[in-house]
């Protein structure tokens, strides 16, 4: 079986200028495409994530919770960062389910623990299950419970990274695709990377173009190197400008413009 | 460890006569009442759960989730009543962060799944890492992704019994608090009944006075079997009325008043 991850960027569904604003309209276009790429093509099976964008970046910066809990705050600031990540997944979700979209918004923190950032608890069966009944598991970037800092951060890419891997193991065949509101991984002089490979990265990965809008899980680097160690388990990304109109419906069904991340 | 579990029902927190209507100042003086409670006793380790009151449980019962897919709307409707479960828990979540209480919304359906209502997945680990470090996890009844029917609901009740007992053979020491807006469990008469036993249970249990309101997941009776079950692992449940002044407060430093379910 073939499965897509398709992540909407927080750069995409929110206004990262603005503090907790979403862009109904594009959030309303993107639900449009997905919908009508299902019709296109019924055997359609995909996974969702959005990134945080202008909600728990926000707060997660304020209180430091990537780093734990490092104040008599941090705890607090834990639970915020969390219901602010839970608030942007749930306007994407009323917006997809207006479309008649069977999404399931699935809590990563619920299923994911760390002990000093490193995975301890990763209980994955239950997306496995939703897929075989055809819900759209809807996942987000999210605090997670680490046994050793008190908390750390998981980015949506490094969430699809981790359901990607245990995927593949179990046989299904994945992509993985990342819209933007950028046209792809972009060199120095802005001009879009067709393609990188594990080879190709070692030459140009002190060139990339870095966007400066706050991102505490790491941007645009971190994205890649995260995609090219799906590489290995045969699984290719994508990052597409999902601005575009019929971007996002044309990658669900096959054709990419943007950058690919394979093995070769 | 002691810890308490304290369910707020959906009579408490919603007003189940009228679809999607949460009582926002009642929400708020139950959260004054945990914020005293904790300054009270800093040694208290509480987990929260909600009912679904006037939000899930009407959705659920348009869509029929807890028998599975029934028909074509069934995954669309299960995805819809999951929405709606997590819009009531958010509504609260809010109002106890206010009160600085560090509640961390716990989704259930994605650490629990079930095969023909059975359950076969249960990742309890996270909840114990939560409380390990201070947090307050608040779970709700939920739509469950079961392998056999598609979907089913696990009400909170339920998934307070399956924490509890978990909690308990991992050595803590676990009491449970339901909080309701009625005295405790009422008679043929009305009269609320002081203490059931297993064994008291057996006379009593074809004359307990049934509230009308629809309730999905069961009604009192079903509540009071899920707490039977737990007295053989020596875990005492309470049923209060939370719209008295100070009840809540009260039970979470042990003055109980109500009904308590206990094994003698």
């Amino acid at each position: 079986m073939n499965i897509t991850l398709l992540k909407l960027g927080g750069s995409l569904v929110t206004d990262k200028s603005h503090a907790y604003t979403a862009v109904p309209e594009r959030i309303k276009l993107i639900a449009d495409e997905i919908a009508r790429a299902q019709i296109s093509d019924p055997d359609l099976r995909l996974i969702l994530g959005n990134g945080a964008g202008s909600f728990a970046h926000r707060s997660a910066a304020k209180y430091g919770t990537i780093n734990g809990f490092v104040d008599e705050n941090s705890l607090y600031g834990a639970c915020v960062v969390h219901k602010d990540a839970i608030e942007l997944n749930r306007i994407i979700t009323e917006a997809l389910l207006k479309k008649n979209i069977p999404v399931f918004s699935l809590q990563p923190s619920a299923f994911l623990m760390t002990n000093g950032k490193k995975l301890i608890e990763s209980n994955l069966r239950i997306i496995e299950g939703m897929i075989q009944k055809k819900y759209i598991p809807f996942v987000y970037g999210d605090v997670i419970v680490d046994q050793l800092q008190g908390s750390t951060i998981l980015s949506t890419d490094t969430i699809f990274a981790i359901i990607a891997a245990f995927l593949s193991t179990k046989g299904y065949h994945v992509r993985v695709i990342h819209a933007g509101n950028y046209p792809g991984v972009l060199d120095k002089d802005n001009n879009v990377i067709q393609k990188i490979t594990p080879e190709s990265f070692l030459e140009i990965s002190s060139s990339l173009h870095e966007n400066r809008i706050v991102d505490v899980t790491g941007g645009m680097k971190l994205k890649v190197e995260e995609m090219l160690k799906l590489t290995a388990l045969g699984i290719e990304s994508y990052i597409l400008d999902g601005t575009q109109k019929n971007r996002i419906y044309q990658a669900l069904l096959g054709k990419i413009k943007g950058t690919t991340i394979s093995e070769k």
